[in-house]
């Protein structure tokens, strides 16, 4: 490491009690983006983000989308040459319910001793405001001490990253061009441990479907026609026992037509990764294997699709009894998607199968809420390459390459538009609580990654 | 007919606009059991119908139990060696709601015109109020031409039957000298058309419980988990797809093993009743077959065992998506019984099933709610065979024979404390719409109810 950026990261360390009050200024925006009567504090939010940005020269903006506002701002100061990065963020959060669950209010930003050292609780800690500090005040300290940054720099935070985005491919559609960028740089996933980096290489896709099974034209009393007409949720079940079979492998016709086996190199990184599952699954109270036979965990969780009903109900499900045959009985469907699939595809399959599985005298339909493909991030790109050896000079060990088995549509929206990959190089820990009461983010965390954002800018200097 | 029976029966139909200013004043009480708000309504009707009863000349009580209070009736005119025959009745309805869909206020009685003729409109014009006013009366028509009746008289009205009947087993047992008669009569069954009368000598038995299954400690992201981990729904979609077989049975451990085939001759007066199984279908949008294999509709409403899920939920059943695989999915089972079956041995064959269909990682939980047994009256018992005889005279065509469904608690309880068979001589129409808006009894009905007691009362003459 140079000592110019041994200057960079030691004035970054010593500056963290200043990245902190500003944090915390962040995280006091009740900024849920599920809630319409927050609708003030989006637009408060987005204000002081601009601020923020202007505060480090750049030009910034609040957007107004049919949805919550995007913050949009760019970074004048590198050469015409230098390489263009386009960082993303978001500043909405998930609502803090259940309230009575947190230690501390979930919008004022505490300092709390843990396992690994100080850690900051608040709604947002890690997903995201957080894990997007880390390169804000990268960015902040790198300008404050050279004037300018190594990287033609632009930034879009949007606000409705925890309701899936709506807005978001319209916008990149709208400003494609003010949007171009070499690469996309989103601090926004997990590492491994606090010692243990990571980037995510690839994210499967979603398909949602739902299933509304129709059998007697309305609810039966159980006494009158039990044994002489259809149940709805008796079909409704065999329909979703006959969707795996006993290797755990989906049955939906055509379901792994396409699915493409990733790169023997993937599947290395992986297997490197040492994947915990007993402690994976011991946190959640199993023990055995469940899913596809002959899988590893990490394929399993990461290259192999899967199916799984979200939701079920049907007939009487009151406190008490009442003995009735139902008119209907319900399912919410999700496919987990990887690349080669298609949802059009897949639902089609999922169609058919249905179709198949209908019995006399019943009506399934089908609501498909469309679906989002699986990306995978090119391990070898220029841009992950320099993040790969930032990380590895910050931490002083390789980044494991890691898959992510949700789902982020945003990474295909970028990748469609404006022909992005996104380099997912995030900070959290899989114990931050995200989504769930008493949201933490290390202190830890919050400065390598900043380090590591300082690093991988200087990284940057070279790729010019 | 005698004369004098001709009489009374003429003096019936005379008096029906008294008998429907009475049924009005009955049908004001909202005695609605299963709201507490009611409480002061229960009580009010009580106090109503002990006027009503010693306005026939019979010592009449209201008696407090641990629910709803009971009313109780004795008349002491007949011979100490006449029959003795418990009246039984209840005064409570099913709540209104949905109260929008009424036509007219459901407690305030109208007469409108129907497919039938005149027809009677309210709650609890046919359950039971409307019904039970048919041996109400009859046995006020005869004691006011003879002064006294040819039969001894106990009456028990209770106000739980639509929450069945908690309180009833426990009042029979600490009355069980004051109730002992010959045979209860009870008003609150089908016939099979105006025309057409019927007595109902069968009632299948039930049994309640609910499975909850759990897997993971809590639920999951199905992006994070999809693939490595159980979900809760699929196996109790495989748990209750096995619990039919490809013929429509039941493949509960056992539970065939002690059903009673029904007497030959049963089966033939179910066959005699030219059953309109395509009708009563159609009537719900079924056209098929369904349940048990190689049994005909009859035997598989009445004599045959069933096995129904009657609610299921589990995982995010709201607007909208939320992937998830949740901790935990739910089912409501029931089990309708048939002679032989003991509701204790069947659940044991339900722990067994499920439990043998539990993988791994998975714990089954079987709440069990009780059952009530099946009940059979002999339809060559004295006293039914005194109810046909009277039906035919009424009606001049022999009264159908019917199996019924479902399950009154309270035979059960009648035979098991009282020893008593119970006569269902009901007048009620399928199409009554009992327990739904609108619920109208036709005056045809009543009328020919009325009368069809007081012949049921001469019939008891030549039984002294």
């Amino acid at each position: 490491m140079t000592s110019d950026i041994d200057r960079l990261l030691n004035l970054a360390s010593e500056q963290l009690p200043d990245t902190l009050a500003r944090l915390k200024d962040f995280i006091a925006f009740e900024s849920i983006s599920t809630d319409p009567s927050h609708k003030a504090d989006m637009q408060a939010c987005c204000e002081w983000l601009v601020r923020e940005f202007e505060a480090l020269g750049m030009e910034a903006s609040v957007r107004q989308t049919t949805g919550h506002p995007i913050v949009i701002a760019h970074d004048r100061t590198a050469a015409a040459d230098a390489p263009h990065i386009l960082y993303y963020g978001h500043y909405d959060v998930q609502p803090p319910a259940p309230l009575e669950e947190w230690r501390t209010p979930p919008f004022t930003m505490v300092i709390e001793d843990g396992p690994h050292g100080k850690r900051i609780v608040a709604r947002g800690t890690s997903d995201d405001k957080g894990n997007m500090m880390t390169w804000v005040e990268a960015l902040r300290i790198w300008k404050a001490e050279h004037g300018s940054l190594p990287a033609r720099v632009s930034i879009i935070v949007e606000g409705e990253e925890e309701i899936l985005s709506p807005s978001l491919l319209g916008f990149l559609k709208e400003n494609r061009e003010e949007l171009s960028a070499d690469a996309c740089m989103i601090s926004d996933t997990l590492s491994l441990a606090p010692d243990h980096p990571a980037l995510t290489i690839s994210m499967r896709g979603l398909l949602h479907a739902e299933i509304t099974v129709t059998g007697p034209s309305c609810d039966l009393h159980s006494g009158s026609y039990g044994g002489v007409v259809v149940n709805p949720i008796h079909v409704l079940s065999r329909m979703i026992a006959g969707l795996h079979d006993a290797d755990g492998r989906v049955t939906i016709p055509g379901f792994y037509d396409d699915v493409e086996e990733p790169p023997a190199e993937v599947l290395k990184f992986f297997d490197e990764l040492n994947f915990d599952l007993d402690g994976f699954l011991g946190s959640v109270g199993l023990r055995g294997e469940h899913g596809e036979a002959n899988r590893s965990a990490e394929e399993r969780m990461w290259t192999r699709p899967c199916c799984d009903i979200n939701g079920i109900w049907g007939g009487f499900i009151g406190e008490g009894r009442k003995t009735v045959i139902p008119s209907t009985a319900h399912a919410k469907l999700s496919c987990r998607l990887v690349p080669g699939q298609t949802a059009d595809k897949v639902i089609a399959g999922i169609r058919e199968y249905f179709a198949a599985a209908t019995p006399a005298d019943v009506e399934v339909k089908i609501d498909y809420f469309g679906g989002t493909p699986a990306v995978r991030v090119p391990h070898d790109d220029r841009y992950v390459m320099a993040a790969r050896r930032a990380l590895k000079r910050v931490f002083a060990r390789d980044a494991g390459l890691k898959g992510g088995g949700g789902t982020l549509p945003l990474i295909s929206d970028f990748k469609a538009e404006l022909g992005l990959d996104c380099i997912l190089m995030g900070f959290g820990m899989p114990d931050d609580l995200v989504h769930a009461p008493n949201e933490k983010f290390d202190l830890v965390c919050l400065e390598a990654g900043i380090h590591s954002h300082l690093v991988f800018l200087d990284e940057l200097v070279s790729l010019r």
